[in-house]
């Protein structure tokens, strides 16, 4: 029986919590990321690999690299060997559907995607688990698959390119396709019980499902559950994605060898803030802790005013003398994400913080910054019929 | 989160084993059926479900019932009640495939199942669950769909109707059948690790395939997981199998009605005894215990007469005196099984006990009855090609 040794990474009081279905941090300037890649034994990624990839792809970073925001990675050295040698890889990310609007944290990583997949030109596989939110949530199979085509339309909306995009639902799609389920199988059969437990931490009243689930967010890293796609070559996995879902990947590069596929690279990001600050994510059972993408301009500006937690000092003139925290402001972590223009973006920081610029002030920068956003993505939205969707899931060829 | 109650049944040191990977008995004349009925809380074949069945459908109750081979039942009145009616039910049964030749033992519940398909004009799905062998033993995912389709001309070889026969195995079928994998979902989220663990004596080193496999076998209980074949229409479900397998549908019955199910009903079959003596069951990985479907006419006598387990007393003069016994002799049990024929086996009984008849004779006529059995099948299993084979894997509707 082929078991693998996994790393059982222990966890103190003192710890941010990141695990797939909770993250919180101690600290109000957030989760210490540097403090996550020790923990999950990932590497930084820092200037050199940034530098690295400019040269290798010819092309400026993107702001998510160049600040950060996609902060940490495995093996990703080795998608860039593979680019440089003319080689192909895949790229694979994926939602866990929910009834909601999505928000704009759930964005980051598929905006990334979009543009590694305009960078690289590769096949992107995006997996709706609707079958994991049926599992953990008292939601049936119909209603979990209704929300997977909801999200699917809300996703196709970032912009991915129809000819090289397959998005497919876990409860539609594994009934359709043998080589999923027979990869499965293959997976299960490495890891047992105690090891499940030991990254999931999953306990003895835990339902079967659970238990079972990350043997189906792993298969889609090996390019053999997708025979029509890929036929029988072994090609190589690229994964964007939040840094919580890390966990099942850990499990699927530990699983990968024993079935001598190559181990899945990973670039991991960072959570956009709640409004109401870093210690948590962006939430979409929160409303008034985030920006939706079906919000309108009035919506955005009364919840950044509102809401969005301020570095900013109690007075006017005590701002004025001592500058606003940037490392703490929520319309500031915004503009990181949002704003892509380097100068712009250092120039408000030294104004901010100088107490040059007011709370005020730079809330209405964010809310101009993310309001044109959130009406584009409104715009492709709106375009997303069902026949549109359609050609996103149809089984099919993709060139490589 | 719908979770079930589950009988969790405690075993002594003096009872018998039988579960789906174990069975062993602990005296000379087998296993005490009467006691694994109370253990396992279903109900005996009497007399008075025997009349009763003869009475509604009208036809002579199989040996397999009037002798108590077919022992034990849950609910099977319901399906009687239901035929009485005029209305439908399906029956399901299955196989774990194996790389050897089956053996006469493996036909019993086919040879039955056969024969109520034949009595009720039902449809009959047959299971191959290649997918538990892949995670139980070392075998590739490809030898193990393999050996599913070579037990599967075995099978239908028995003799099955192609009209109403729909046969699959689990590696090819989930990943064809959505239908299959969403009811997997919905049993999956009704049995914790614990339920499972108590079940089926799963333990914390198990891989998490082991741990969700009974899901797999509990679908088909569901006529929901077959829309091509019942659309929606709630279908109740028959299962003729042998004893062992009955944990599987403990828990199928315990899940059933959180999904708005019928509970589906059972006839338990004894199993055919080791040619070594009654302790054990036929086993296929000992090929001196069992008579195999492709031994030939030389084979079967050579194994009767060498290792059949005799009843019969050491000396021609005790036996003459003291007269065999039928509750341990292995050819005896046989031809319980492979003799229709009541008046003869009676009369065999009573003269075998006597001491009339000798071992050698008794042998004998278990030879000359189990080898044209045996001899009928292989002319059946000659006809049946990869073209046979197809039509009752296809998938397609089948007339209730």
């Amino acid at each position: 029986m082929a078991e693998v040794q996994v790393n059982n990474l222990s966890i103190t009081d003192d710890d941010d919590i990141v695990d797939p279905w909770n993250v919180s941090g101690k600290s109000e300037t957030g989760i210490d990321y540097d403090k996550l890649i020790k923990r999950f034994g990932s590497s930084k990624i820092d200037n050199e690999l940034v530098e690295r990839f400019e040269k290798v792809t010819g092309q400026r970073a993107h702001h998510f690299l160049r600040r950060g925001i996609f902060f940490s990675h495995r093996d990703f050295h080795t998608i860039l060997n593979l680019h440089e040698a003319g080689k192909k890889f895949y790229l694979y990310t994926g939602r866990g559907p929910s009834s909601e609007s999505m928000h704009i944290g759930h964005m980051i990583p598929f905006m990334f995607t979009k543009w590694l997949q305009d960078v690289f030109k590769v096949p992107l596989i995006i997996q709706l688990t609707d079958d994991e939110k049926a599992m953990w949530k008292d939601i049936k199979i119909e209603d979990a698959r209704q929300m997977a085509y909801n999200n699917a339309k809300d996703i196709i909306a970032v912009g991915f390119d129809p000819k090289n995009t397959f998005i497919f639902n876990d409860l539609d799609f594994i009934g359709k396709c043998p080589a999923f389920y027979q990869n499965m199988v293959r997976i299960q059969k490495c890891v047992t019980f105690n090891q499940a437990k030991g990254i999931f931490g999953f306990g003895e009243s835990d339902v079967i499902g659970k238990i079972t689930f990350p043997s189906i967010e792993a298969a889609p890293a090996l390019s053999t559950t997708f025979p029509f796609i890929f036929g029988d070559k072994v090609v190589p996995c690229l994964i964007p994605c939040a840094i919580d879902q890390d966990p099942y990947f850990r499990m699927t590069r530990d699983v990968a060898p024993r079935l001598k596929m190559p181990k899945p690279a990973l670039l991991h990001s960072t959570f956009l803030p709640a409004l109401q600050g870093a210690q948590h994510k962006m939430s979409a059972s929160d409303p008034n802790a985030s920006i939706f993408l079906n919000d309108t301009p009035k919506q955005i500006k009364n919840k950044i005013n509102k809401y969005a937690f301020s570095g900013g000092q109690a007075t006017v003139e005590e701002h004025r003398q001592k500058g606003g925290n940037t490392s703490i402001d929520i319309s500031f972590k915004y503009l990181t994400f949002f704003l892509e223009d380097d100068e712009r973006l250092a120039e408000i920081k030294k104004a901010y913080e100088s107490g040059e610029m007011l709370t005020g002030e730079l809330k209405k920068i964010a809310i101009d910054t993310i309001t044109p956003y959130v009406q584009e993505y409104q715009a492709r939205r709106a375009q997303v019929t069902d026949d549109v969707m359609q050609r996103y899931f149809e089984i099919r060829q993709i060139e490589l």
